[in-house]
């Protein structure tokens, strides 16, 4: 077992990253500082919830705690005002109180709602991580934003919330459908391009055992992305300024899905669009090389990623509505996160609407 | 005008109390660092935006800032949370994004929605208390608690979160109904108990003054209160100790306030209730003196506040159901915040249900 500390201060955690960790959970759990409280519940989703919940559930009995399971339907619709309600009313009939706390069991969705029922039932209880997902492994249950969507758009509500725990288990990646792993690589491919140009050319050499999801290479690959995360959010945790960086190939990703509907795209398709773009809006305005765009692109395909997309006139406008409501828009200009050459990036550029439709085209 | 600082490091804020407030709000927004955003939204509720609204919205104009006004029905009704569903959707059309901010221009109620609003939206935009009843200036629109209610109980979701600034104009009490001011004297009377001797034997000296709203005596007591609370606050700003005695009278007034449904009582006299039992509970587990306990009861008497309630065994039932229920709960266990003498209080008592059952009789 791996395990990478994040250094919040009195905030911090650890993320470990290990086989057969579910079993563990009752265990780890006890072990944290300051006692958690014997009633917790288990939030997952009804695909996850179905291959995994009683596994969780039996650990934590197993080590004296009391557990209840709410089960959302898998799937985005599930992050919303509505359901984030039902959870609400789910605790409060199990009598969760202010030392209960959460297990978020399942991918970005169950995390990122789970995470922010955590954030305010009873003004914020304790939770832990448990994601089963790559993405979610590498990405969504590290660094402590939670939220959920609104019509106007994706991740509109929210709050910074840092988990007391992230188990990582890679047992649960196994049984993961093709097309979301190779989504969950386009984050991976991420910290490559914003944060270690090294962690990227060993995918380009390595691609082949990743996708076969060799358990020590994949370890190794999740651990070393975890790092990268918890070094950025350590140092700007609400995101005024550093943090940005992580959002590279996410202003466009976000339009893409918010303007597609969710579910056309998984969120890793739609910022692998969005990096390849985000890559060639560097090329025009930072010189970043056509060599190093090349190999982002190459690497995303080989990833059987997508890397354009077709747009209608109505969906290109669609589009720049949708990028225009985007979070990290600021006195109405669209700022980018954009590469100089792999493996380091800039935040906050801003960049003329042509440029952007140029590269869409 | 008196300033009141609230000191929590760089989430640090001022209380400015006075009369014309209002009309300056946006001159002191202007004042406040970093920038605020040029938009902004006034949440405020059907009674209170009608005399206060273009008052308030015409002040930001006037200094540059774009107000949307928001009007939620008044009434606790709409601390729910398909009410902040409706404020985010208004603030995603409005466009508000990370440096926009809320102003909350009402009572507890449209503090404590619209704070949590502002907590929640885009995971935190700034926001400033504009309270314009006699509780909400002393008590709930300082200290950060924000919060809507479940059907379960009240205060049950929420979060820590500090306004900017908050203005207390001392004119918008002038209009306030007299059932409303007197029930916003039960927390002013509670800082006397848990905190200040001094302000209790003034309360009993000055209260025909205070009754007749006369400001400059109005303007030092909201002032005081205000600079308790901000002591307590800035102790222990997440409530893991001490801002517990806070919450004196707390525990069966918000069972009372639950179980017979919001609106039959107002909050303060609920507190009032539960106040002057928890003075009953103090005589007979700390020895609180005779004396004490009736100077408590009949400053509550003489502010026209009821101390005492008459239960049905159906609605006692119902009481200590929901006094289970309530976030101060702990293992199962309720417990208290009781006076040792006027002016001194300790919280995390434990006391017998058959005691409880007792001074409500």
């Amino acid at each position: 077992m791996r395990s990478v500390e994040v250094p919040l201060g009195r905030r911090s955690y650890a993320i470990k990253v290990g086989g057969g960790l579910l079993a563990r959970l009752g265990v780890e759990c006890a072990k944290l500082e300051p006692d958690l409280g014997q009633r917790c519940a288990i939030i997952t989703d009804s695909n996850v919830g179905k291959k995994f919940a009683k596994a969780v559930s039996d650990s934590l009995f197993r080590s004296g705690y009391l557990p209840v399971t709410i089960t959302v339907p898998a799937g985005e619709k599930s992050k919303c005002i509505a359901v984030v309600e039902k959870c609400y009313d789910r605790l409060a009939a199990h009598r969760l109180e202010r030392k209960s706390f959460i297990i978020a069991l399942g991918g970005g969705v169950v995390g990122d709602l789970a995470g922010f029922v955590a954030a305010t039932y009873l003004r914020g209880i304790d939770f832990v991580q448990v994601p089963t997902t790559l993405l979610a492994q590498v990405d969504s249950s590290v660094g402590g934003k939670t939220g959920v969507n609104l019509r106007a758009g994706k991740n509109l509500v929210g709050a910074f919330y840092q988990p007391k725990l992230v188990l990582c288990d890679l047992d649960t990646l196994k049984t993961l459908p093709e097309r979301e792993f190779r989504a969950g690589l386009a984050e991976v491919i991420k910290y490559g391009i914003i944060f270690d140009a090294k962690l990227f050319a060993q995918l380009e050499c390595d691609l082949s055992k990743i996708l076969k999801r060799e358990a020590k290479t994949l370890s190794e690959i999740i651990a070393r992305c975890c790092e990268i995360k918890a070094e950025v959010v350590s140092q700007d945790e609400m995101e005024s300024g550093r943090r940005a960086i992580l959002n590279f190939g996410h202003t466009i990703g976000h339009a893409i899905e918010n303007s597609f509907g969710y579910g056309k795209f998984l969120h890793g398709e739609a910022i692998s669009i969005g990096q390849v773009a985000a890559a060639k809006l560097s090329q025009k305005t930072l010189g970043l090389t056509n060599r190093d765009v090349g190999r982002i692109k190459n690497l995303f395909e080989r990833a059987g990623l997508p890397t354009r997309i077709i747009l209608t006139s109505a969906q290109r406008k669609k589009l720049f509505v949708a990028m225009l409501l985007d979070k990290k828009v600021s006195g109405g200009e669209i700022k980018f996160v954009l590469a100089k050459k792999i493996g380091k990036v800039v935040w906050g550029q801003k960049v003329p609407m042509k440029l952007i439709e140029s590269v869409l085209a």
